[in-house]
């Protein structure tokens, strides 16, 4: 359609920042980890490589890169340190990658990673299932991999899984989720990211779990928001958080990933879908639309399948 | 999943409706007109009825039935004085239909309608591509159609198309919108369905289009928003619209319909995405989540697509 890719983008629509919304965000794009890691057929790590410079070339300055997870348990993400070995690496872009414990930040600290995350759940549930761990255990295995990693000069991210609802125990209740990320930012996480790892959630529980942060008097530079759009709120729950204040979001090009615990689920916010919404707003981002939509195209094309993202869809469909 | 579709529902999140949003909300449920209208295959009338039935059963209380353009243009809707002829109407269930001209008029009064629809622009472009009139020979047309429609005592709704973006135009000016739908409303509408009809629209444009016609002393209570989920801001652009007071709701049951200007328009706001959004929101509807996510699953057989709303894929994919 003449014309319809312009419409939404900032040199068309120079809209001013609404009073309640920060003026910038930082796109933590997850596609090349969260993204692919329930990929069945393995990407080779050059099609990987050529995603992550591409993702870079379109303006993102944070790409979670890879996983240190056992091969066992990610057979997607098993090449990790040939990826990190292989990996152009751009003046003011970060890559950070997933550590599950002390073995896997062995190996980050091998391969020279600056920035690792962590993957915490919320509940006691999806902690067994997840990590086979109580909550307790969870926070002893966390401890000596966030000390290292700081005492090596890393920054530590902590995942939030399962923040609004679990599969099996149901709606989560805010205050156990701020009890949760309290003491991963007490262990010394620099940054929570809230996960709707099943894509429950909706705006009013969003609002309500960043009300509590801020009442335990977290700070709001400490925290990102992780929805997936498994029953379509993605979107509308980002703009919530954004609206409380929240200036990092996670999203995938494309809107690849999914969870392994929920057959029919999504994937992540699609990156393109939250930049036209930001783009809309006046929100800079530095990224470029068109670029991310061809990525997010050309990834499409590798996995086989069209990418779930509506402007992906509208534009490149 | 296990548990996965009562975690929305309010009978296990008792959420209170927070401060800023209306504690019920009125879906004008448009699948059986903008969302089947431009199908190409025409869908059998019965299976037409057996989908509007199916939705009151849900606990829909507005479906828009048909349209009465001329066949020339929809030919999908070419059965419309049949279906309404066939249709099982309900107690408390309004079925609107469509009326593009005096003539539709007449057809709509024969079959006996209380409650019609008219279609205007909120652009000159789009009037003159859609109409093939100038937005004063719109106006013009419209008068006698609303006139005649109010003697005959029916409740006459205005859509206002285009009201944020126009394939031709670009940007649409929230000035325009609310002088072309504040004429609308003293012609005699009762209430104005603000539409993005090509789906380009951000929250921060939806807070200024309200804003304007609140402004303008245009009471809440005459507004409806339509959207249009071509780039993913369907569901976001509600929320803001429910966050300014409106309580009118457009939506299309799965996610049917597109606009025949943007080729790969993806439909209108699905239905059950609403529905879960407004669930977690302790918003009440009186919609059967469970029933209306069948009915689209059913519908999409029939069509021999996916629906392409989240919720559908998710509970019924």
């Amino acid at each position: 359609m003449p014309g319809a890719l312009d419409l939404g983008l900032p040199a068309r629509v120079p809209a001013p920042v609404p009073g309640d919304l920060p003026s910038r965000i930082t796109i933590w794009e997850v596609g090349a980890r969260d993204g692919l890691q329930n990929e069945s057929a393995v990407v080779p790590v050059e099609v990987k490589l050529e995603f992550l410079d591409r993702l870079a070339d379109a303006g993102l300055t944070t790409l979670e890169a890879t996983s240190f997870v056992h091969p066992k348990w990610v057979p997607q993400l098993a090449d990790a340190a040939e990826l990190l070995a292989g990996l152009k690496k751009r003046e003011g872009v970060r890559y950070p990658v997933l550590v599950p414990n002390e073995r896997g930040l062995d190996r980050a600290l091998a391969a020279g990673v600056e920035h690792i995350a962590i993957f915490g759940s919320a509940t006691e549930t999806f902690a067994g299932k997840n990590l086979n761990r109580t909550l307790d255990e969870q926070f002893a295995m966390f401890e000596p991999v966030v000390t290292r990693a700081r005492a090596e000069g890393l920054d530590v991210r902590g995942y939030v899984s399962m923040c609004f609802g679990d599969p099996w125990e149901g709606p989560v209740a805010a205050d156990q989720v701020v009890s949760v990320g309290k003491r991963l930012l007490d262990m010394g996480c620099s940054q929570l990211s809230l996960g709707d790892t099943i894509g429950v959630a909706t705006t009013g529980q969003v609002d309500a779990l960043l009300d509590g942060f801020i009442a335990a008097g977290t700070s709001l530079d400490a925290l990102a928001v992780h929805f997936h759009d498994t029953y379509g709120q993605a979107l509308a729950n980002t703009v919530a958080a954004l609206r409380r204040g929240v200036s990092t979001v996670d999203s995938s090009a494309g809107g690849l990933g999914g969870c392994p615990y929920a057959e029919s689920a999504t994937g992540n916010l699609a990156t393109e879908d939250l930049v036209w919404a930001l783009n809309g707003l006046g929100i800079e981002t530095g990224a470029d639309l068109g670029k991310l939509a061809d990525t997010s195209a050309w990834m499409a094309q590798r996995l086989g399948r069209p990418s779930p993202s509506r402007v992906v869809q509208a534009l490149r469909g």
